[in-house]
């Protein structure tokens, strides 16, 4: 913001001041003196420039990885409102992206450049009671939903803009633990820990969080049943939580929505 | 415990109405007649079988991975003053083991045959600021904090008795962040949510909890600098903590010893 520019309210307070005096001597015809509509066009053109700067200091460039999933499109369709979004995952996004190989991480990064925000709404783990989950199967969550989100932040802490954000995704079952979850609930608190950790020790103003959805309404059909008794959440409510960490001043955070 | 065991309080109780009866004619020198000294035979019999069947039920046989390091030297010498230990490590101990290899966790199970409870004490962690974490260095903690702690679970359910339990070792960083903690912090919250997880699918009321220490007044001279203002504890009062676990009854819980 411009010194200039940082001068508008005064000037409009002295043109609101000078309006009222105005208002006075409206029936003197005054209203449309030289001077008068001097000072409206200084209005008007510090109106127009403030309206503009609000809008670039608010609108920012969000990279969504998972924008195609469920809690994706609810997130980007929130977000798209009044911010730039760059849709990321494996495949018809504007980028591709696999967050289980550190070098497909970076050539993202590197295609996108600079972002103001980084979600991630995507992350995979096998679903299996512990008497059957295997070390193999375990390695599904660590690769993709732990090691895929923190090496998101790892790998991209240079390519977000002062005062940006990382906005992670974990879940319910990391504090409510359901049948054949135990998998997700380990790599969602480990991602949990590492944002509440890492928060400190971020640079240059950025922020990190993540959003803990409870079972969405949308997904009761496919994963209900791993549910039992869980009260489903609207998409569009989990979407709120992370508008209010890429828009919000808050760190280290979970946002549960349960 | 036998039919005829079970029968020793009855036995016993019998014996001391007896003996209250007895007492009151004590003077007339029926006290060492036959039938009270074939009664006190019965209650002697009685007594040391029952105190050998309290031994029996309380002692357990433990597995102790990491028993050579500050926790584990406190946790064993907690526990050995009633139960039989088996300790385990890298090197010189009485079974060999590296957490980071599937197969040598799956040798040492076949070497020690079943146990009661299996407690861990060791992992491996880079300390690094978030902002000089790589992947690579992140994986250290992965590996052996994370993976270590949860396959030695997996792989160990088949070996631990009925009612036995699994105890294993996270760290005051996961709860209140310290610089250049977070890869440590990001494998103990991990750890923690496994454990909370895998607690209500246990078979065989074998339970799990894990003990999430301070950092011991023992290391402070080698990691107090990482822990400035931190209130050290002595590794005594820690080891009460895997005591807990180990002859309690709860079940998905993180003992913070803060």
């Amino acid at each position: 913001m411009s010194l200039g520019l940082d001068a508008c309210p005064f000037i409009i307070n002295l043109y609101r001041k000078r309006m009222n005096g105005i208002a006075y001597y409206q029936t003197a015809d005054n209203k449309n003196s030289a001077a008068a509509t001097l000072e409206k066009s200084i209005f008007l053109l510090c109106y127009n420039a403030r309206e503009i700067i609000q809008k670039e200091v608010i609108k920012v460039k969000i990279l969504i990885v998972g924008a195609s999933g469920t809690i994706g499109t609810a997130v980007a369709k929130e977000l798209e409102k009044k911010h730039e979004i760059i849709r990321a995952g494996r495949n018809g996004a504007d980028v591709q992206v696999d967050l289980q190989s550190t070098d497909s991480i970076k050539d993202m990064y590197e295609k996108i450049g600079k972002v103001d925000a980084v979600i991630n709404a995507s992350g995979g783990a096998s679903f299996a009671p512990v008497t059957e989950l295997t070390p193999e199967l375990n390695e599904v969550a660590i690769s993709s939903k732990l090691k895929g989100q923190v090496n998101l932040v790892l790998l991209g802490i240079d390519h977000v803009n002062d005062g940006g954000s990382f906005t992670l995704t974990t879940g319910v079952m990391m504090d409510d633990p359901i049948p054949k979850g135990v998998s997700a609930a380990m790599a969602n608190g480990g991602v949990k820990a590492f944002v509440k950790a890492s928060a400190i020790e971020m640079p240059r103003g950025i922020r990190i969080n993540n959003v803990s959805p409870n079972v969405l309404q949308e997904s009761l059909e496919k994963y209900g049943d791993f549910f039992p008794g869980f009260e489903a959440v609207p998409s569009s409510r989990v979407s709120l939580a992370y508008k209010k960490s890429v828009e919000g001043k808050q760190t280290g955070q979970t946002y549960e929505v349960y």
